[in-house]
């Protein structure tokens, strides 16, 4: 049973790439008006960035707060000199004015404030300056406002405090928050002006934020900042951050990617280009649902006048000659849109996805509930996009091969065997069976077990015009745990030596596999009996993904019979795409960074004979004299849990487990060289650390998510503590989960010591279970 | 102003203290039986503990297990035996049968059993035991059930996984879970049965809890087990932990102290008794407002035959020589009902609470938004009730006697000294200024200015009907702050001398004190003019506390146009009573241990006219050319923030802020010898640390508390780090927290590291904001 609930089908066409690329000047030299937008966009651009005020402004202000110290030293007391006020700006003050094309200006507001500083002096002028700036830009209509961070350091809460107040001066304004992706901002933000920031007072420095002198330089600081704040501009350094921040960074809500020319290395004819590295950021990014912005950051100015040639300009390859010339006068020769032309020519070459991303368009962390397999009867169309798989069934075909080469040398030559497909949909594992029966020559007989009477039809369609089926297979129209068996020639009811099935979730388990396949074990033979898949297992691994978490906090329970907060207690099947991984191993020569994935449980098929029977006396609460008994517990066999402990090396956030599923469909217990040296184990995965060397390119399941009401905040060098149960009644199968986070410090009297600093609630989707 | 809104009345009868007390054995020697019930009650018992089950049950259950294990030995593969089943109970395996009277019984699980076992057979076996026993129970209709806690060094997470899934069983049935308040419990539960945790297999072990051997013993590693669960009993062990651990258990709602009996000593004459610390704990815990039940355990077992003569047996004081042979035969000689009767001792010799607790009865630890009262007007009720404060108007007095004494020796004999009184109610503070008067012999001129209509009726009467105040008062009805001023005898407006009010709220400001003194300052000589109070400031300390965190988690909004949400986002006045401290400074031989309360901020009366003058500019907004001015803002010099830092030396769990105030009503600037000796500081407090020496036994107001919409772990040894607002706009002020929590840790690469573990939201009350 495939996992996800599609109407689109697979497509082979690849829309192309969105990309929309501004143009920023940290100093612009001229008012950006509606004439410099068309000239900007007649060169190619799609938006430009302005600074909302002028430097006449930045000095009124400077000259305010310099009177107000001269004042303050003048005073006799403290408490007696009032506050400073800026007084509302005047035509001086900015160059903007309401203009319909303001809609593709990004507004900056003066990097020289410090709304975040610790000296009430020094925030109380930059919060006015702020306030009025963004209430202005909004007044313009512009609707994106671009902020500088808070200054490395600094007290981040009161950054972020100062931001939230600004969200209410305009309700349709988007701030983005100007971060560098480690350390400090390449672009000196203000090479002449004077930062308020140095005139904050001596007096409020023990505010200053410790810790960050001391040991390595701290990477993950910037993103730490960020993680109080929430709203984003990313920009991007000419020496990119190790991958695992890079995938942090990819997580968060990235709207605009920040280049700065200091990003740009020069090829060998002198024209400005990207790394490899940073094409492949660029590329990642590029391929979330909505994809970022980019901003090319003082690559040149807009020329005055139109240029019609500038389009063919990439083109013209210079000579040797002309290179080194250009080296030398770089700005004039490379021309002025060369690096917009450079990241056109990306977006036109982006290589195309993988088959899953593909397939899954438009799907990106969109979260839906897994199926009820038991009880809701699938659609023909759901059945069409499965069957698509390149991988999972050619797998399938393998297995049965190899089991049914294992089974004709076990039972000799005397019969067909008998080879039952449990769950046989609109019939791709029956016509799998017959091609293996055609390719290795083991003849067999074949039943397909259908309790779908829609799909029922179908399968009897199939058997009568299908060439290969040909009449020959015995369509059943059954729940497969009601089936009595197949029925031989003389009428009487028999065993099978194959029962093949695929009932498999996203989590292995959790669309009742191992229930299902229990209640129709009594129709394979005890003995020799094979059933495909013959073991499966769920594994998990914690995972930061702000996207899900904001998406279920603001969306309606997805049920009209779940309340609120049952939103957060069960796992939903979705194409992970915008997360990271908190728990990682890291890259050796021989292997890449790869997520720890590791297994919470697994189940095997056919079950003790011994086990079966015991759940049955127990079904209903049975208590007869003399056998074992109870009250509800038939399916408390089926019941796992697990304690599994994940290392975290970079601090992060957990919004909740990705789960995935391994499966033997079957190993061969003869030795490889049995079997002209390929496989004897087939397997499927999508595991994403063993998915392309067991089945790559397999589409048909999207990973499961357990959601965590309360993300928990993971600290540098912590473990996860993950326990999770799959539990049972006779009823019902449903998950729990609870998560721990613990540290190790140096306690001040004993040795080393394991604190826990972290712990969520208990989960469980009880009231959501599967049905059985 | 005072803070609280209560209609009850200054009581000074207090209600006689209330204690159950029950009797419990670890192995009882008979069931427990109506007619058992009945002899234990004539002995003066209120409550029976029970076993559920019967040691054949124990036998039963122990064969199951041991013959699985036989089958597991003897199994060819792994995966074939089933689990054990436990079958229903038989009239052998509990002697419990519905009855009227099990309402007065306590049933306790089978403390042999082990659900929170890493072991699946161990917790299999454990958990059908616990739910058929806990089911049972309630069927016969007992409500309250003792568990014993999970074994030390145990995963916390499953025990309690499994006490959740026990609350399903019975709606009705109270669960609680004996814990020890350190380490492990006293008394041996079961000293001759079998463990089943005894009998886990060592392939599980590596799930045991690991960092409690080491180093030195982990006192609070049983309370952090409690905070994984969630519902209590506690064993009061002979040696009690620490005060601060003690007070943590406090904070918590235990519903059962469990005295074992090595937890008595023997006094002088051999009779069992608690030692003083012990009976500190217990007067503590019954001054709740739901005082715990206490079980007498292993006491001395009920005799069969009634013995009238009980109950004065600790009136008889033995002879010397009794007393030696008592010694010796203990169990015979001290009757099985000593213990019960020295508790009963115990419960009629209470301490009578401290005036504010007795004040404040029946309003512990429950929460009331602030008054509006620039909003609202009081009733007289309310007025009465504070003016029954013991302190407060006896140190208003002093403080104006100070003030009057001072401006004599400043202003000469010429004139009148001319004292406001704004804000008058129902006059207490006026009476005050004539007493002062009287005893300095300064003469004065009376105003008194209230906005109340009511109030102003009474103030008129007293005026004609006082013989103090004999119609020399000035009555005004009036705002204070719309109010002009002293009218001379010539008809002119004059200024006041002394300016007093009584305006503050729980955390000073939070009634709008700053707002409205600044609203009355034009009356007041500029050059001379005193304020009583002079200062105010606010103070706060983290606190853990469940009993608050679940009120508010359970409660609807408190006012129907609040949403849910803003519930967590307003401050309310409370009497803190059942909490803990998480920031404390330890205990010096001088000083008692006291929490670690800091100081947000602070507001002095009269403030400098030019800040005046420029507030008034920027009302609404004006800008008018010249002056300085800007939008919003003309209270902008009232708001202030801090950020505080608070060692937490012990592990917890912060649900709130706890705010206090303190205040200078008066100091000279004369020295202390020219008042005959006596203080020249006149200070009010509510702040724990120094409420004692400043303001002893004043009991108008009540804490206040700032909660946190979820509770943030704390770590031992860790930071809190508080950063809080005072937020101003024209109309509304209000307050900002947020609370961040650090760790220091040895990072691998570099020193010593601060590292953030946890951080809660940004709370604002500023849509539910005191109006100006």
């Amino acid at each position: 049973m495939a996992s996800v609930n599609v109407g689109s089908v697979f497509s082979a066409e690849e829309p192309p790439t969105v990309l929309y690329v501004g143009q920023h000047e940290t100093e612009r030299s001229e008012p950006v008006t509606a004439d410099l937008l068309r000239r900007a966009q007649d060169r190619g651009y799609d938006i430009l960035t302005t600074p909302i005020t002028t430097p006449t402004f930045q000095s009124r202000v400077l000259a305010t707060l310099e009177s107000h110290v001269q004042q303050l030293n003048a005073s006799p007391a403290p408490g007696t000199v009032p506050l400073p006020i800026i007084s509302p700006f005047t035509p001086k003050d900015s160059d903007l004015i309401p203009e319909d094309s303001n809609s593709s200006l990004i507004a900056v507001t003066s990097p020289w404030t410090d709304i975040g500083s610790p000296d009430p002096l020094i925030a109380h002028v930059s919060q006015q300056v702020f306030s009025l700036e963004v209430a202005y830009a909004a007044f313009c209509g512009i609707s994106n406002v671009l902020v500088h961070g808070p200054i490395s350091g600094q007290r981040t809460v009161r950054f972020a405090r100062a931001v939230l107040e600004a969200l209410g001066l305009g309700p349709y304004v988007q701030l983005h928050i100007l971060m560098p992706m480690t350390g400090e901002l390449e672009q000196d933000v203000s090479a002449d002006g004077t930062h308020l920031a140095e005139l904050a007072r001596p007096e409020f420095a023990e505010l200053i934020e410790e810790g960050e002198d001391e040991g390595e330089p701290d990477l993950y600081a910037s993103w730490e900042m960020w993680n109080t704040i929430r709203t984003i501009s990313l920009e991007v350094p000419r020496g990119l951050p190790p991958l695992s921040l890079q995938s942090r960074w990819y997580s968060e809500p990235v709207r605009l990617l920040m280049f700065p020319r200091t990003t740009f290395l020069r090829n060998g004819k002198g024209f400005p280009v990207l790394s490899k590295q940073h094409q492949q950021f660029l590329t990642h990014l590029l391929r979330l649902r909505f994809p970022p912005w980019a901003l090319l950051s003082d690559v040149g100015r807009i020329p005055a006048e139109k240029t019609t040639a500038s389009t063919s300009e990439p083109a013209t390859e210079p000579t040797p000659a002309e290179a080194a010339t250009a080296r030398s006068r770089q700005e004039s020769v490379q021309g002025p849109t060369q690096h917009l032309h450079y990241m056109r020519h990306l977006q036109q070459s982006q290589p195309s996805r993988p088959p899953i991303e593909r397939f899954g368009l438009g799907y990106q962390d969109y979260m839906q509930s897994p199926l009820q397999p038991l009880t809701d009867n699938l659609e023909s169309i759901t059945y069409e996009v499965f069957e698509k798989d390149p991988a999972k069934y050619e797998w399938y075909e393998r297995a049965v091969a190899l089991a049914l080469t294992d089974l004709r040398a076990t039972l000799g030559q005397g019969r067909d065997i008998i080879v039952a497909v449990a769950g046989a949909g609109r019939g791709p594992l029956v016509t799998r069976v017959l091609q293996a029966s055609r390719k290795t020559g083991v003849s067999v007989k074949c039943f397909a077990v259908e309790k779908n009477p829609n799909a029922h039809v179908l399968l009897q369609r199939h058997n009568a015009a299908d060439p290969l089926w040909a009449g020959q297979v015995t369509v059943v129209k059954s729940d497969m745990r009601t089936w009595p068996g197949p029925l031989k020639p003389s009428g009487e009811i028999g065993k099978a030596d194959i029962l093949v099935s695929e009932l498999l979730g996203s989590f292995a388990d959790n669309e009742l596999s191992p229930e299902c396949l229990d209640g129709v074990q009594h129709v394979l033979y005890p003995d020799h009996g094979v059933n495909i898949p013959q073991s499966y297992s769920a594994h998990l691994t914690p995972i930061a993904t702000p996207r899900l978490h904001s998406d279920l906090l603001t969306r309606a329970s997805s049920d009209i019979s779940m309340t609120v907060s049952e939103k957060w207690e069960i796992p939903y099947v979705v194409m992970l795409h915008q997360f990271d991984n908190l728990s990682t191993i890291p890259a050796t020569p021989e292997k890449p960074r790869t997520p720890d994935v590791q297994q919470a449980w697994s189940f095997s098929h056919p079950i003790s004979p011994d086990i079966l029977t015991h759940a049955r006396h127990r079904a209903g609460g049975t208590a007869e004299p003399g056998t074992p008994n109870g009250g509800d517990g038939t399916n408390d066999h089926n019941a796992r849990s697990c304690t599994l402990r994940f290392a975290c090396p970079d601090r992060g956030t957990c919004h909740g487990l990705a789960g995935y599923f391994e499966t033997v469909l079957y190993s061969s217990p003869q030795p490889s060289n049995g079997n002209n040296g390929s496989p004897q184990t087939i397997e499927l995965s999508t595991n994403p650390v063993t998915m392309d060397d067991k089945s790559k390119d397999m589409i048909s399941w999207f990973p499961i998510f357990f959601p965590l009401k309360t993300p928990i905040y993971v600290p540098d060098g912590s473990e996860m503590e993950v326990t999770m149960w799959r539990q049972t009644d006779d009823r019902k199968v449903w998950y729990e989960w609870v998560v721990e986070v613990y540290v190790r410090v140096d306690s001040e009297v004993g040795g080393n010591k394991r604190m826990r600093v972290g712990m969520s609630e208990l989960h469980s989707s009880r009231r959501n279970g599967c049905l059985m």
